[in-house]
C-alpha cells in the first residue's frame, strides 16, 4: 500500500489544520457578520452540468467519476469514452451555486447573499506544483443588477482580509463592458473581442510587446493594435481618460458609483483603483470585475466579478449575480511559512498519570478543562523525555499525577 | 442543465448549514478540549489503497475516478475494466487515517490523539434513501495497547453527545476476543468464527430463531448452535456469567477495567454495559468494540472499536489503534426535524436603505455589527412586504434608513 497522498493533494498536520480552521472561521464569521449566509452543495455534480458550464480551461481539468454496475458495462461496450462517467468533481463553487439557486430559489430571500467555503478539484498536472484539491472562500449576491452589490462584496471581502491580518492591499476594478468599448473604439471588431481579451490578459506575463506580437500573429488590424498600445502607454489610464476615449457609458457610471462608495466607507484603510488592464480569465463575466493585490503576496489574493447570464442556463429567466472569492490557499501558504501564531488560542496542558488510575487523572483533567484544553498521557519510565516531547509539540504546561500534584507551565 | 443534485446528495439551505456548522463546532471543541488534535486528509485516495483495505461491503461502494489523457486511452485499449480508474473517493476516515499515520508518524506525538471531521462517499443505491455524501466525526488514539485509550474515547464521546444536548444514552461494550472465546467454548471451530459473527450480527434484525436457522443452513455443528442459543436465553448475560463460561481471559480483565473507570467518571450521567450480542460489522476490529444507543434514536448514534492490525499494512510494524465515531448525519437529521434552535446564536438584523446612498447605510450597519449580524437590503416600493419576508427568513429586527432611523426588533 502507498503511504503518500495522491499527487497534488496534501495530508495536513495538526498545526496546519489549526491555522486553516482559524483562517476559515475568521473569514466565515466576517462574512456572516456582514449579513451573508452559508450554504453547501455536493462535491460531485452531474457530468453534463460540468461539461456544459462556461469554465473555460477548467473544463479540461475535471476529475470524472466512473459509472457503476450495468451502466458501466454498457458504456464500455459502446466504445464511447465520453459514456464512461456520469458525474464529476466540481472545479469551482460558482457552477454549483448557480445550479443551487435554480434548484432552491423559492426558499431563498432575494437578493440572496451567500457564503460558500469548501473544497474544489482540478486535474492539474502534478509537476506544476499546483494543488488538485483546494479550498475556495466565496461570497456572492444573486438577484440584483444594482452596483451596490459590488460595494457590499468589496466592503465585506476587505474586512475579511483585515480581520485575518492582511492590511496592506488595494483593489483593482474594471468592467468588461468598458474594456470592450475601449477595444471597439481602438478599432477591433465585435467578434474579435474575446480573442483580443485572451491575449491582453497575458500583459503581466509577456509585457506590451508580447501582447502586440500575439495580436499581430492573430492578424487583427494593425491600426487597432497600435491604438491599443497607445492607450497602454498613456499610463495611468484613469477613468476620466476612459470617459474621454469612449464617451459616456453605463459601465463608467457604475464604476464611478462603486469607487466613490468604497472610498467613503474604507476610511483610508485600503484603496480602489480603476485598472483598464484587468481582464480576469473566466468567460462568464459580463460586467464589473475586480481583484485584490498586496505587495506582501505575488499575484492576486482575491478576485471576482459579475456574471449575469450563468443562472439563466438553468432556468428560463436571466438572474443577475456577482461574486468575490478569497484565494484561501495562497494566504494560508504565506501565513504557514511566516510562522503564524493563532491569536487568543486556548492553552493546552497535559496530565501525566499512572496507567492504573485513569479515573483520578480524568477528574484532575476535568478540573482544568474550563481554562485549558487537557490531554492525558500515561507516565513512561523516562518521564522527562515525555515532558520534553510535549513542550516541543506545542503544549503550554503539564501536571504530574502522584508526584508534584501541581500544574507547571513551560513559560514560568 | 439539471437543477437537482446528483442522487443521494443534498443541497443544504442556510438554516440547515447553520445547524450542521453548530453541531460540528460543538463536537470539535469538545474533542479539542479533551486533548485531541484535528488532521485532514484528501478526499481522493489511490485506488489500490482503497481496494486492498479491509472495508468489507464498503469496497463495493467506492466511487472511482477515471484516469485522464494518455493513461485513459491506454486503459481503454487494454480492455481491462479495472484499469480505468487510478483513484477513488474515500468510503470512511479510518483507511485514510492509517495511511496518514504511516506517512507522518515521525512528526506526531505518540500516542497520537486525533480528530477527523469530514466528508466520505459511498455509491449506495439511491433508492435506499441512503446518503452518498455524508460527514463522519471520528476520534482515534494511535500507538497504545492500553485500555485507558478506550476509557478516554468513551469519556470524550459521551461529553460531546451531552454538549450537543443528548443526555439519555448508554454505551454497550464487548470485546471481539471474548466473543470468539464464547463461540469456541460453545463448540464452533476457529475458521468458522467470522462466518458465525456475520450471522450473529443480524440478531437485532432477524431474532434468535433467524440466527439459528442461518447457522443451521451454513451447516455448523448443531451442538454448538444449541449452546449459543442457551447463552442467548441466559439473559442478561453478565460479564460474571461470561467469566464463568470461558474462564479467566485477558479480554474480560480489559472490559472490567474499562467499565469500572467509566463508571467512576460518568457521575451517573450515563452507563456502560457489557453486551455479548454486540458484534459490529467491520472486519478490521481486533479487541474492544462499543456502540452508543439512545431511546430517542433508532439504531446506534456512535460506534467504534480497536483495530490493532490496520496500520501494519502500510509499515513493517504493528501499531495498535482504537477509534470512536459519532453518527453525525443521524443526529443532524433528528435535530432538524425537531425544530432545533441553535443556542446563543448572534441575532441578525437588516438595514433597509435607499439605493443611492449605500455608503451611509454601511456606516449605520457598522455601528450595529458588534452586537448583531447585519445584512443590507435596498428599499423596494412595498417595503412592508420586504420586512415581512425578512421576519419569515429568521431576521430578528430591522432599521429603516431615512425614515424611522431606529432599530426595531420583531419581538418587541
Amino acid at each position: 500500500m502507498k503511504i503518500t497522498t495522491v499527487k497534488g493533494t496534501n495530508d495536513y498536520l495538526p498545526r496546519e489544520v489549526a491555522i486553516r480552521d482559524y483562517l476559515q472561521s475568521v473569514i466565515l464569521r466576517t462574512y456572516q457578520s456582514y449579513g451573508f449566509e452559508r450554504i453547501m452543495t455536493p462535491i460531485i455534480e452531474d457530468i453534463e452540468n460540468l461539461d456544459k458550464s462556461e469554465g473555460g480551461e477548467n473544463l479540461n481539468l475535471i476529475f470524472k467519476v466512473l459509472k457503476r454496475g450495468d451502466k458501466l458495462q454498457k458504456a464500455i461496450d459502446s466504445g464511447d469514452e465520453k459514456e464512461l462517467a456520469d458525474m464529476g468533481l466540481r472545479y469551482d463553487l460558482t457552477l454549483p451555486l448557480t445550479r443551487y439557486y435554480a434548484n432552491n430559489r423559492a426558499k431563498l430571500v432575494s437578493p440572496f447573499k451567500v457564503i460558500q467555503m469548501d473544497k474544489v478539484y482540478r486535474a492539474e498536472r502534478p509537476q506544476k506544483g499546483r494543488l488538485r484539491e483546494f479550498v475556495q472562500c466565496d461570497i456572492d449576491i444573486i438577484g440584483t443588477k444594482s452596483s451596490n452589490a459590488e460595494v457590499e462584496l468589496i466592503n465585506t471581502t476587505a474586512n475579511a482580509l483585515m480581520n485575518i491580518g492582511i492590511n496592506n492591499f488595494r483593489i483593482k476594478i474594471n468592467d468588461r463592458r468598458l474594456l470592450k468599448s475601449i477595444l471597439l473604439k481602438a478599432g477591433f471588431e465585435n467578434e474579435q473581442l474575446d480573442s483580443v481579451c485572451i491575449s491582453f490578459d497575458k500583459l503581466d506575463k509577456i509585457g506590451a510587446e508580447g501582447v502586440k506580437e500575439e495580436l499581430l500573429s492573430k492578424e487583427f488590424g494593425e491600426d487597432a493594435i497600435d491604438n491599443l498600445m497607445k492607450v497602454l502607454e498613456d499610463a495611468p489610464f484613469t477613468l476620466d481618460k476612459a470617459k474621454a476615449y469612449v464617451g459616456e457609458d453605463e459601465s463608467i457610471e457604475s464604476l464611478e458609483s462603486i469607487m466613490s462608495a468604497v472610498e467613503s466607507i474604507s476610511g483610508g484603510k485600503y484603496t480602489v483603483v480603476y485598472d483598464m488592464k484587468l481582464v480576469r480569465g473566466q468567460g462568464y463575466y459580463t460586467g464589473t470585475i475586480f481583484e485584490v493585490e498586496s505587495p506582501d503576496f505575488r499575484g492576486a489574493i482575491a478576485g471576482g466579478g459579475r456574471y449575469d447570464n450563468l443562472i439563466g442556463k438553468f432556468i428560463n429567466e436571466d438572474v443577475p449575480a456577482v461574486g468575490f472569492s478569497i484565494g484561501f490557499e495562497r494566504i494560508y501558504g504565506i501565513l504557514l511559512e511566516s510562522d503564524f501564531k493563532i491569536p487568543n488560542q486556548k492553552k493546552k496542558i497535559a496530565v501525566i498519570y499512572d496507567a492504573d488510575d485513569i479515573a483520578s487523572a480524568l477528574k484532575i483533567a476535568d478540573s482544568y478543562r474550563e481554562e485549558y484544553d487537557v490531554a492525558l498521557y500515561e507516565r513512561i519510565k523516562k518521564v522527562g523525555k515525555l515532558i520534553d516531547k510535549l513542550e516541543n509539540a506545542g503544549f503550554d504546561g503539564f501536571y504530574l499525577c502522584n508526584q508534584s500534584e501541581e500544574l507547571k507551565m513551560f513559560d514560568e
